[in-house]
């Protein structure tokens, strides 16, 4: 294994156990950070994710995207000799990350109490739906779910559509921030004390986080939050727009500085003397009034033209990317955001890139997503000092 | 001030010295985790999340749920004694924390060059739209122009509506987690080099990495993922129903273990012999009929009955909560998500709790948001040693 000694977390060890995107993706992240992150599966058809569309050649693009730079072992859990293997691999680990069911890993044998008894300072980050207890945490959970409990869909889309769903996964990207910092304020704590402690992650408390004002609107206005589709909730014009070429642009112009600049671009300056549009109140309380006037100007402009005219007010606008345009982004070229990874059946996988920019110590790309247990023999071999027998025997067995 | 020696990062020091949303929240995550985090503000009106609505007594509530455990001070940079007080102050600080436009820091005189100079163990976070660098730099950047430009609007809503933007501000949230990761990857880097560094945060990076794998797929397979309103992309049925109370619940049965059950649970039989819905490919090339038939069957049953009975055969199978019904939820109350903090103004603030359920070291809540300006003597007594004097002459002079 390539090791990077100038890497932040050069020389952390984690056992990442974790399924779809929350979990693998903080373990991905510490991965980035130059963690030794052992992906640990089971053998077979491995994680979850390795079955999921999009495929290239066999590999799923998922599995791709949330498994960089990490190694893949396998580990049969319904046979006791792999949950042995498990309590083994802990004593060496630093950071052990799992989103089972809540009582799973309780129920192979590697609870809390049994692998903080083998080692005292693990630090455990536990990822589930509803937390670790409590009376919702039996159910399934996933971002959906979360974006549907959290109030999160109430407050997304058209208000006279459907609540709606992001197009992302957000709360699971949330959720693999939250708990990776988590873990490294667990490990921040451990330099000072020496012993590890048990962290427990819900999607849903992590959804909750992210609805802004909403709760406090609620409880002390007695306000219920809903959607509103890309008006702003406070100001006008805001809002996405079709141009003329069919294309979208989103528009925020109803500060006091911008609408007179933006409104005197696009020649429609009789609207300055217009009662209804004079103060931001006005704008907003005839929103709909404003913005279709901003709409019919918008349908005779093509959107380039519309965002290099409005740009140069000043006024945040900008064209709403379709992605086969945000693989072009000069930006994020010029950045770095979208890289290629060289992987040694899909061939070149591009993705997103390293999302933290640091000046002194870079996250790195050291190597693709594992195939799976690409490295079982290899880590059994580095971490407990497995022979090549022993490992044949267990294979054989069905442990690994 | 109250210090607790027992947390995470109780023996920090942070300037934040950032506006609205995405550097408060990064600051307010390690002041959650202990920090002694310095919100610093302009005179007169302050941070401009102040201003906005909606208020309760005369305080802003994004001020309130982005600014708790912070302390208050005022610097009116454009006078160059506050320039010269912040470069004092950042010799006694450990991070700094700003999402001005690229530019302004340097011509405060307060570069990246001029603080490591001052203070070479110093990490310094910097947030913008784009970059600190690139083409785009100078464009003004927020939530929305990153949800636009990096294709998360695109796929987000009805296919046949336009592209819309998330009712949240998920890529301030992703990136004030990402600024915190990577601040604690540069301390951690402190540690063992006793330097610091500069990182160079992006709004549109982190929207950018928030794609999962439209971007492989656009480039690797020629595809442009587009928006599908609540339908799952690769299963059926799976989407949003409206029930017969008008509420909605999201279900997710497509798979082969759970649409038989939903389908029985539901009495619906006889799509189980329907040719059209036998494997997972058929049901979701006959999505459209198969939706159409249960969300007939939603149609007759109140939310809570179908979120019970579904709910029984292991579906994931949840009712799309609104606001009000949230701040109600058993589980986050039993997580202690949903929290009170006294405001000397503005009362019992409820809010979001301590997201990150830690054993050992939770995060704690020991103050409100500060009032601007609520500690600048306090501050600059501690500090910097100032005296009451200075102060007094420095608040005369329009500097604090």
């Amino acid at each position: 294994m390539q090791k990077d000694r100038l890497a932040p977390f050069g020389d952390l060890k984690v056992l990442d156990l974790s399924r779809f995107i929350a979990g693998p993706h903080c373990g991905m992240i510490l991965a980035d950070l130059g963690a030794d992150v052992i992906k640990v599966e089971k053998p077979g058809a491995g994680e979850e994710a390795r079955s999921l569309p999009p495929q290239v050649k066999g590999e799923s693009l998922y599995l791709l995207v949330f498994n960089r730079n990490k190694r893949s072992i396998t580990l049969n859990f319904r046979d006791p000799r792999a949950q042995e293997i498990l309590r083994e691999l802990v004593r060496h680990a630093d950071v052990l990350i799992e989103n089972f069911r809540p009582g799973t890993m309780e129920k192979m044998g590697c609870g809390w109490d049994v692998l903080s008894a083998i080692n005292p300072r693990l630090v455990m980050t536990r990822i589930s739906g509803f937390g670790q207890d409590g009376p919702l945490a039996q159910r399934p959970g996933f971002d959906g779910i979360a974006q549907a409990m959290s109030g999160l869909m109430s407050i997304t889309g058209d208000p006279d559509g459907p609540p709606t769903e992001a197009g992302t996964f957000f709360v699971d990207y949330a959720t693999a921030l939250y708990s990776t910092v988590a873990t490294l304020a667990a490990l921040r704590v451990r330099e000072q004390t020496g012993r590890g402690q048990v962290i427990d992650m819900a999607l849903l408390d992590c959804a909750v986080s992210m609805l802004v004002t909403a709760i406090p609107q609620q409880v002390m206005l007695g306000e219920t939050m809903m959607r509103c589709g890309n008006r702003d909730r406070y100001s006008s014009p805001a809002n996405a727009f079709q141009t003329a070429d069919g294309a979208w642009v989103l528009l925020v112009a109803g500060n006091d500085v911008h609408f007179p600049r933006v409104v005197k671009a696009a020649g429609l300056d009789a609207l300055l003397d217009d009662p209804r549009f004079k103060t931001i109140p006005d704008r907003l309380k005839n929103a709909d009034a404003l913005e279709t006037i901003i709409g019919e100007w918008m349908k005779q402009h093509p959107a380039e033209e519309v965002v290099e005219l409005m740009g140069s007010t000043g006024a945040p606008c900008a064209k709403i990317a379709t992605i086969d345009e945000v693989v072009q982004n000069p930006q994020l070229r010029h950045r770095g955001q979208i890289i290629d990874i060289e992987h040694p059946k899909a061939g070149t996988v591009t993705m997103h890139g390293l999302t933290m920019k640091m000046s002194e110590t870079p996250p790195s790309i050291r190597r693709p997503a594992p195939s799976l247990g690409e490295h079982t023999a290899e880590v059994l071999s580095e971490w407990l000092g497995y022979t090549e027998g022993q490992i044949d025997k267990l294979t054989e067995d069905g442990v690994l």
